[in-house]
């Protein structure tokens, strides 16, 4: 069982000023667009009846040997305990899926135009999900560590 | 750029009386375990801090020939509009990435147990996020025909 062998090929690819590392800072503002393959233009019909969309990627960039690491210190703060990867929304996962809550702001043909798209340019897409009421939890409880690591 | 190859391995399985489609009648209340493989039970240290956790998995119950349809329409109902399948969260999606947000009820070594996880026994699961205050939109706005599609 633990053989399964998954393969994906992206449905289009991110297209953003948000080129690298380093070179543009990320804001909850930045602007990005979705471009599909053309061949999945009707598949996007109806979808601008939605406020937020999560868009599900593949981080390119994040090398294999990054990937092993299982236990991290939140932003490399020594007050802070060391927890597990999974425990985090690191980069580095074994397997590299990013998942971003993303504002639509606009639907053209193949194109989505979309807010807080925390992706690189280039970046694979791999699916598009509207965000509905059952994304959503009526209360949420978040580690200690979590809540002062964002002081 | 559109060969990109995406090869994955899952980090675990889905354990669940969830079995097969028609089985067991999904409900919200289901109650399912992830066990993760044992070489990664260190990557789970101090996620029973959260409450709720992103889920994503590979649906490997749906065939190939099942992810060619572009349009559909919601719940097969004929006086809802026909829409594009990324408009939706039907399981049949180009790469079959289910993503599902659930409570975590317990944590211990290799073994979450999760309520809400709308996933067969047997699913390969390929990443865990915990859920934070940017996974969870202030307002949404939904489609007519998707609040329609819910009465």
């Amino acid at each position: 069982m633990g053989q399964v062998r998954i393969a994906l090929e992206p449905i289009g690819f991110v297209s953003t000023e948000y080129a690298e590392e380093g070179s543009k800072k990320r804001t909850d503002s930045v602007v990005s667009r979705i471009v599909l393959k053309k061949k999945y233009t009707k598949g996007l019909r109806g979808i601008e009846g939605y406020s937020h969309l999560f868009v599900l990627y593949y981080m390119h960039k994040v090398e294999k040997s990054e990937r092993s690491q299982l236990l991290t210190r939140p932003k490399h703060r020594k007050e802070l305990p060391e927890v597990g990867i999974f425990s985090t929304r690191q980069r580095n996962h074994p397997n590299p899926i990013g998942l971003t809550l993303v504002e639509l702001l606009r639907h053209e043909a193949n194109t989505l135009q979309v807010k807080n798209l925390d992706a690189f340019d280039g970046t694979p897409v791999l699916d598009i999900k509207p965000c509905n009421h059952r994304d959503i939890p009526r209360k949420i409880r978040l580690p200690s560590w979590w809540l002062r690591s964002q002081s």
